[in-house]
């Protein structure tokens, strides 16, 4: 009992503080909304994106780590903010590791060390399950774009040629799906005015 | 190219539908913030929970599976709206059952049917898996009570008897767990204001 409680105590300072990451901004709306995005409903969103898309990735992943990895990625920019994809450079890697080591660790271990290391997968980007969720990740702006008239895109005068460069990742999830988005992109765009490059 | 094409187009109807959970509201306020908390942030938050609490659990369980309901079961919401746990009486079940058949059924088999059957048996609460869920879902509200005043409490005078009630369930993921949190509960209610009865 004595034990429960001191990991209840760690677990509960863990959750209280990733509870921030509902106020870190995005730079899209949800469709329908005046607001921007905050990246705590993003994570939940992308998880279940994951999960409908697994059965058509190129090379197979296992579907517990790929969610894992997508619930936890963000939650370093409660220290370090969102960053925009067409702006960050990755230069920001020591900041968020230290973010990562910081939040994971008011977990007891395992657990610290398991996220811990499951954060820093998703980021080398190397394994085929970190690949996924990166696409993933990257995947879904492009449609949330694609179904709000391309607002952060035109918001930030972004144009076709960085979306496809950007996102180009996305095709280590699935090359077919990649090609089909990169004409959905292209049509879309032409509709609402985003500038080819 | 093909099916993948009609699979996508499917997948993203679904994904733009349930992107709505970002509109639904709660009663709680995220600590720090003056707004309510939405069902999707919340959804992800739970799901956290539910992986930090999983090495705790009286019964073992699938994290996959109760990490895949906790990201599920509120989209129902998008059609019928967040219940209060002090008010709803279940004879919402029907309503809420035919908003899963809908948005569930939007995505391509099997999928659609494998979400509606994790849904119909979170609701049913009666797999290890699905109690675990649902007492995650219940402690979620509880902690963050704990953690901001117990603002959601006191705005709806909701009583430590109320509480606890409600939340026995909690126990069914585990029972040391359920002990400690009633005497947290009880201390911060003292505290606040709370009243016992």
């Amino acid at each position: 009992m004595t034990a429960i409680k001191q990991d209840f105590a760690d677990i509960t300072a863990f959750i209280y503080e990733i509870e921030k990451l509902k106020q870190v901004e995005r730079r899209i709306k949800p469709k329908g909304l005046s607001r921007y995005e905050n990246s705590a409903e993003h994570s939940w969103h992308i998880a279940l994106l994951a999960q409908s898309l697994m059965p058509y990735a190129e090379n197979p992943v296992d579907p517990l780590r790929v969610v894992t990895m997508l619930l936890i990625h963000d939650i370093v920019e409660i220290d370090t903010g969102d960053k925009f994809a067409y702006v960050a450079e990755h230069d920001d890697f020591e900041n968020e590791h230290q973010a990562a080591k910081r939040i994971f660790g008011l977990l007891p271990d395992p657990m610290a060390s398991t996220y811990l290391s499951m954060w820093e997968e998703f980021e080398a980007a190397k394994s085929h399950d970190a690949q996924f969720a990166k696409a993933i990740d990257r995947l879904m702006p492009v449609l949330q774009n694609l179904n709000n008239g391309c607002q952060s895109w035109l918001e930030h005068g972004i144009t076709v040629e960085q979306v496809l460069k950007k996102n180009a990742g996305v095709a280590k999830a699935s090359e077919a799906l990649w090609m089909h988005v990169t004409d959905l992109v292209k049509q879309k765009a032409q509709e609402v005015g985003v500038p080819l490059s």
